[in-house]
């Protein structure tokens, strides 16, 4: 194996940690990935920050927690002035580039505050969370607040897919017989065909992008950020992979009929919710699951590609490969849909490394069972290029000692922090409570999930014994010493620095004991001076 | 009375709030103070954001809690992109003017990251605290991180006090008789008449540089933040103010023998620094406090040239004039010398509005003792200007109700919150612990002080029934209670919301219960969407 000078690192966009084979799904096999498993590392307990899209991806490009950037929804600006690793990986000489999704909403107003022109260098790595654009690619055309014209509906266009929006009615619409369009916004439509060649779909797109990217990047070492939108909706996927999976591949829906009645405010809102509703049908799980199956085969797929693009040109023996998720799909579990809450469907996500370095041949094909952050990524990737670790700034930890020796490092954490703030949610006006007070932090350790929900009482699952988190031990009397002690290393956490950016653990170091030269505070007389600094009061600087 | 047009902000140094007589000192007499006073409203219970001059200012400049700027030590830059309550008046159309200290420490790295260029007009802000710099001076020079060669050092040569360092050769030393210079660094030499004329001091220099710019202000409404240094240490000061006070008026020490051998780590290893040894000695009080005072009367008649020159001009119609000062000073009570803990002598800081408006007649004359934090006054200023009051990045609340109604508001707040952090302090070295977590908090309620100490027991003090807190009743069986209940007031606070500072309430209140048009979640199929948004699926944006 071979030397640290590029990393490419995936991320899929709503994919459930065990919708993989080699995290154990029985039917959707996934070889590609499964292989890149089998000469990495996969970590069994990876949590992303917050499982939303916009929170959860500010932390993994920061290295930061939602509580420090600021970002807890999509839609919210990352603030100028927060840094980013790409600003991290810019001082290192390598160049950090995004091939699609970020999620990044740009802050304008602080730009225009701080003098900063947003079409000059810099403003555009402002916009851009501190990534290179080689092309950014929000998905959901034209939607929310990204680049209403995207490069992706003109290579439609250019490939006579033509019409206002390429995006929804080729790439994520199917057609009823009659050749009427059916949006895949609709998840009647989801076991539709996609009315798209399957080349010019979403992810073969990107996956091109990326490989068009390695292609040109000369010899400046690189991060890519490879960032698919799929397999988050529109559920729709183009042939072959339509009708690849049936009701026969659908696992049974992870759920109770305790939760359903749950008497927790939080929960009970959320089940309640129109969206929760429809995802809890057996029809709706029966048309979208075998489409979202579809989507990550089709993914493995184009990684197969992918990676022997790489092979062929002796990427694989210098370049650390990194496959994730922004965070889950709950698909009916839990009696709820899209993802928001803190059940393993929702907020753990795959995460496989490899790492070509000589190094990580005492770990390849572990799977290990750590408690990792997605926010473990941005220190990880500074060591890779050996960089600083930026402890002041980063709150995630290098997953090297997991990358390069199979033991279980003696101090590893303890808990995997999640934050979600629900202020705009449905659920925060169903419980009439105010737009500050709508948090919740997940606690997890290795026995335990404990959640926090403001104002009201907590969440908690066991772990061991109920590993589907069916049974809510948020009020059992006897499970009180957990919920306190977890309680407390949420408070704990809370209380820390999480803003005290500006100086390095060196540069406390340095201060520590002493005033600035020439400030003297408490001396009486000349004698007490010397007697402190070994040298006459008339010398003093 | 008259209009809102402009505020004076003048805040002393290290001024106890003890210290004046409208505060009930018996010997210290400052009647101009106690005139604004009267005038205005006094609060007994006014605490700064922490016990320590950078911090504490950071925290008034920014409208912020120390954990969300981020500035816990003096020297720590204020990162780039922090805002400040100069941006938020620049935009409102008011002059943010500084006329002396900050102690704002400019992000130089971060400005070089940005591309900001620090001799721009907005680089000059940022490096100023957001402020105007009409006349910047820390004090201490040439010491620090500030400017060697500061505009007040010339104005001494060109009164032909020259010398390399004028600043320390004649406005803070003594002489002996034989001529010799006798730094007032040295705390022996503190009751020496200073070696420089009166009115070319430091008190009076800042003061005429206030009225300087006032006389130039012209017809924009301002902000004029006159800074003193003083009576903030060298302790020295100019006849006739050198021998004003003796012996006779010095108050007793504030202190215990029970406290001498308290078993709390951190207060102990304080009270055994080498700082807090010197000014527990009778003869460091007896020097240095008769001095102190004098700094003190000297500002007082200051303020009345100040208020006079205001009152000629017509400007006490229109100004609201707030005198503070950023934390206290122990001058050994409870065994210690400087600030650093959180007695009322450190932490506790005189607070008095004036605010022109007839709608404050109301108020004028009384003393309130609501809880007060420093970060109030910028919300109370924008509140002066009609500004938004922006409760997403300012954290205090505007002081406008106590202003304006006689009558204690219904929901004002329970606690006033102060930190700390001591990773730089000769205590965190002799306690050993990580420099994360040299973290002090301090909370108080109407009756009780808690203290928080991140890995040791809490302080408790019973201010009701020990107004003078020298019986910690940290460890004490009989308060655990009273203890719990604060501790979990002070979790609650670290768990709100320090840095969503991106969208306001009306933003989030807008994007509530939707999706960005066009977006779609969890719609089955056509009638779904109609029966939701009342149009055909055909006619969505």
């Amino acid at each position: 194996m071979g030397e640290a000078r590029n990393i490419l690192w995936i991320m899929c966009d709503q994919l459930r940690w065990d919708y993989l084979s080699c995290y154990g799904h029985p039917h959707l096999h996934t070889p590609h990935i499964d292989r890149l498993a089998a000469r990495g590392v996969q970590f069994q307990n990876a949590y992303v920050q917050s499982p939303f899209c916009g929170p959860s991806r500010m932390s993994a490009y920061t290295g930061r927690y939602c509580r420090s950037h600021g970002v807890t929804w999509n839609g919210f600006p990352l603030r100028v002035g927060e840094p980013t690793l790409g600003d991290h990986l810019r001082r290192l000489g390598v160049n950090p580039v995004i091939v699609g999704k970020t999620h990044m909403v740009a802050d304008t107003a602080g730009m225009d505050w701080l003098g900063i022109d947003p079409g000059s260098t810099i403003g555009l790595h402002i916009a851009e969370c501190g990534f290179e654009p080689y092309e950014r690619d929000d998905g959901i055309h034209p939607y929310g607040p990204y680049d209403p014209a995207p490069a992706y509906d003109d290579h439609l266009r250019q490939h006579g897919l033509v019409s206002d929006n390429p995006w929804e009615d080729f790439a994520n619409s199917g057609k009823a017989d009659d050749g009427t369009l059916l949006s895949g916004w609709l998840l009647k439509y989801s076991r539709l065909p996609a009315n798209i060649p399957e080349e010019l779909s979403e992810t073969p797109y990107m996956t091109r992008r990326a490989m068009d990217f390695m292609e040109q990047a000369g010899d400046r070492p690189w991060l890519c950020h490879l960032s698919f939108i799929k397999p988050h909706w529109p559920y729709i996927v183009p042939p072959p992979y339509h009708d690849m999976y049936g009701r026969e591949h659908i696992l049974p829906p992870v759920r109770s009929e305790a939760e359903k009645h749950t008497d927790h405010p939080v929960f009970r809102a959320y089940i309640e919710s129109r969206i929760c509703r429809t995802f809890a049908r057996d029809e709706v799980r029966e048309t979208v699951i075998p489409a979202y199956m579809g989507l990550i085969k089709q993914i493995d797929d184009q990684m197969g590609k992918l990676f022997a693009f790489m092979e062929a040109r002796g990427l694989m023996e210098n370049t650390m490969i990194v496959f994730t998720s922004d965070h889950g799909d709950y698909l009916g579990d839990h009696w709820m849909g899209e993802k928001d809450l803190f059940h393993d469907a929702s907020v753990k996500v795959p995460l496989i490394i490899y790492d070509p370095r000589q190094q990580a041949d005492a770990t390849r094909g572990q799977k290990r069972d750590e408690l990792v952050e997605m926010i473990d990524l941005a220190p990880t990737f500074l060591e890779f290029f050996n960089g600083a670790a930026l402890p002041h700034i980063l709150e995630g930890h290098s997953l090297a000692p997991l990358l390069h020796a199979a033991d279980r490092p003696a101090n590893w954490r303890r808990y995997a922090i999640s934050e979600y703030d629900y202020a705009t949610r449905e659920a925060r006006q169903t419980l009439g409570i105010d737009q500050n007070d709508a948090r919740l932090v997940m606690v997890r350790d290795a026995h335990w999930k404990y959640v926090h929900a403001e104002g009201f009482r907590p969440m908690l699952f066991d772990l061991q014994y109920d590993p589907q988190e069916l049974r809510d031990l948020g009020a059992s009397p006897d499970h009180e010493a957990v919920r306190q002690r977890l309680y407390e290393a949420l408070c704990t956490w809370a209380r820390q620095h999480h803003n005290r950016i500006t100086v390095s653990p060196e540069r406390v170091e340095a201060m520590t004991g002493g005033e600035p030269p020439g400030v003297l505070i408490g001396f009486w007389d000349e004698p007490e001076f010397e007697a402190e600094f070994g040298k006459p009061f008339a010398e003093r600087p």
